[in-house]
C-alpha cells in the first residue's frame, strides 16, 4: 500500500505520533525502541516538519514518561507530549468533579492539585497491576452508590502489545464498569476529537494538513480521520494483518513501520 | 404489588428459586439466611409443591454449595440444584471443547473429567479472587490467539450482594473479554433460555405451572418470562428500587422476601 500512491504524504506541515507501538514497544524492562525509530524523530526534526506525540499512555506523569523515551534515545520535550491526564484534570476543574481514581500509581502525581475528598466521579486509567478485584469492586460500589454515576475514562484501548505480550487496555475495564452500572463513560484521550483537537492545537497546524500516525485502527487512525486529518497504520506495535479488513476504517495508507512513512514523507517534501 | 391482584398465584405446581439473594446473603464468612427463609423452603416442600434451586451460583461444586445451604439450615438435595458449571461441562463435550478455566478455585472439580490439554475456548465464572491482572491477561492472550475465538460465560450478572457489599459477577469480566477481542460470549446459566428449559425438565414441571422467584429483575425475572412462566421479584438481595422502573422487564409481581411469596402461593393452593 504504501508503495502505490503516495497522494496521501503531500503538502504535509506536521505530524502527530502515537508512542506505544510506534516509538516502542512498552513493558516492565522499560521497553525497547522500535527498528528505526529513533532514527526517524531525529529526521522529522531535521526536516522543520513540527511534530507532537499523541498519547493515551496513562501509567506515568507527562515528565517520567519523556525521561524514559530520552532514555531511549527519543529528543523530545514535554510540551511535545498531549496525554490524557492533563486534559482529564482540565475537565474535572471545568465541571468542579473530585474523583476517585483508579490509575496507575505512577500517573497520580498529575492529580495532586485536584480535590479527591467525597468522591463524586470515578477516574479510569491504565491502571495496570492496580485492577485488582479489590480496587475494580470498590471503583463499582461507589459508582454504583452515586446519584447519576460519572465515570471518566483515559482512552478506550482494547489491548496493548508490551515486550511480555499483549495486555488488555483501560477500555476493556471501563466496559466492565459501564455494563456492572449500566452507564456510558466518557473517554478522555483518543479516539476523542476533543483529545485530538487539543494535540492539532499544540502542533499548531490545522487538521488537513496533519497525518497521524499510529498502531490502533480505532482510536489512532479512525480517531483522527474524524477529526480531518490523514492518517497511517504502521504494521509495529499491535498491528494484526486482520485490521487489514476492519469493516469500518480504512486508514489512507499502511507503512511498515514509522521509518518507512518518514521516508516517503520526506521524499514528498 | 404483592398485596393487589393475586392471579399470579393461581395454578401452580412448581418454584424455581433463585438461591444467592432469596435464600440468603453470600459472604466470605459462608453467609447468612435472609429472614424466614429456611422456614419458607419448609414450607414449600411441606406443602407437595416441587422445588428446584435455578442457580448461576458458579464460586463452588454443587456438592459443597449443598453442603452449605444444609450448614445454613436449608433442606436441600444435590439434584434439586440447576447451577451452570455442569451445563457447560454438557455443551463442552458436545462441541469437543477444551477449555482454559477462569473460575473460582472451588469450581474447578466440576470440570475434572474434561480435556483440558491444548485449550480452544474459555470459560469464564464468577473467579471472584481469581480476577486477578494477569489471570485476565492470560484468558485474553488465549482468546485473541484462536482464530475464532470461543468465550463461554457461566452466566452474565453484573453484580451481586455479599455480607461486606456489591461485588462485580461474572457478567462485567466477559464485557472486558468481548470488547478486547471484539466478540461475543456464549453465556451458560440464568437469563439463557436453554437453561431455564432444563431447570424445568428437573422441577418436571411445565412452563406455565411454574413460577421463578429471583432478586434480579434481568437474569430471573426476564429469563423466566421468556420461557413462558411467571416470575416474582423479591425485594432482597441485590434488588434496588430502580428495578420497579426497569425499562424493559415487568414481573408478574414484587414481594418483599421468599416468605412473603410462599405465603401467598401456599394460600391460593
Amino acid at each position: 500500500m504504501a508503495e502505490r500512491g503516495r497522494g496521501w504524504a503531500r503538502a504535509v506541515r506536521g505530524l502527530l505520533l502515537d508512542v506505544s507501538g510506534v516509538l516502542y514497544d512498552s513493558g516492565a524492562d522499560g521497553g525497547v525502541p522500535i527498528a528505526g525509530s529513533v532514527e526517524a524523530v531525529r529526521r522529522i526534526k531535521a526536516s522543520g516538519l513540527k511534530l507532537q506525540l499523541c498519547t493515551n499512555e496513562t501509567q506515568a506523569t507527562r515528565e517520567s514518561f519523556v525521561r524514559k523515551l530520552r532514555a531511549l534515545g527519543f529528543d523530545i520535550a514535554v510540551a511535545q507530549v498531549t496525554a490524557p491526564a492533563p486534559a482529564a484534570c482540565h475537565l474535572l476543574r471545568e465541571r468542579g468533579l473530585r474523583p476517585h481514581l483508579l490509575v496507575h500509581d505512577d500517573l497520580v502525581p498529575e492529580f495532586a492539585e485536584i480535590d479527591k475528598t467525597n468522591p463524586n466521579c470515578v477516574v479510569l486509567g491504565d491502571a495496570a497491576e492496580n485492577f485488582t478485584y479489590a480496587n475494580l469492586n470498590e471503583a463499582f460500589r461507589l459508582l454504583i452508590g452515586m446519584e447519576k454515576p460519572v465515570l471518566i475514562s483515559l482512552g478506550k484501548g482494547r489491548y496493548y502489545k508490551e515486550t511480555d505480550g499483549l495486555k488488555l487496555d483501560v477500555g476493556a475495564y471501563m466496559k466492565a464498569l459501564e455494563y456492572a452500572c449500566d452507564i456510558q463513560a466518557e473517554v478522555v484521550g483518543k479516539p476523542s476529537k476533543r483529545f485530538f483537537e487539543s494535540a492539532l492545537a499544540e502542533l499548531g497546524v490545522p487538521p488537513e494538513q496533519a497525518i497521524m500516525i499510529g498502531d490502533d485502527i480505532v482510536n489512532d487512525v479512525g480517531g483522527a480521520q474524524q477529526c480531518g486529518m490523514r492518517a497511517l497504520q504502521v504494521r509495529t506495535g499491535k498491528f494484526r494483518p486482520s485490521d487489514e479488513n476492519h469493516p469500518e476504517v480504512k486508514p489512507d495508507a499502511y507503512v511498515n513501520n514509522l521509518a518507512e512513512a518518514v521516508d516517503i514523507i520526506l521524499q514528498e517534501l
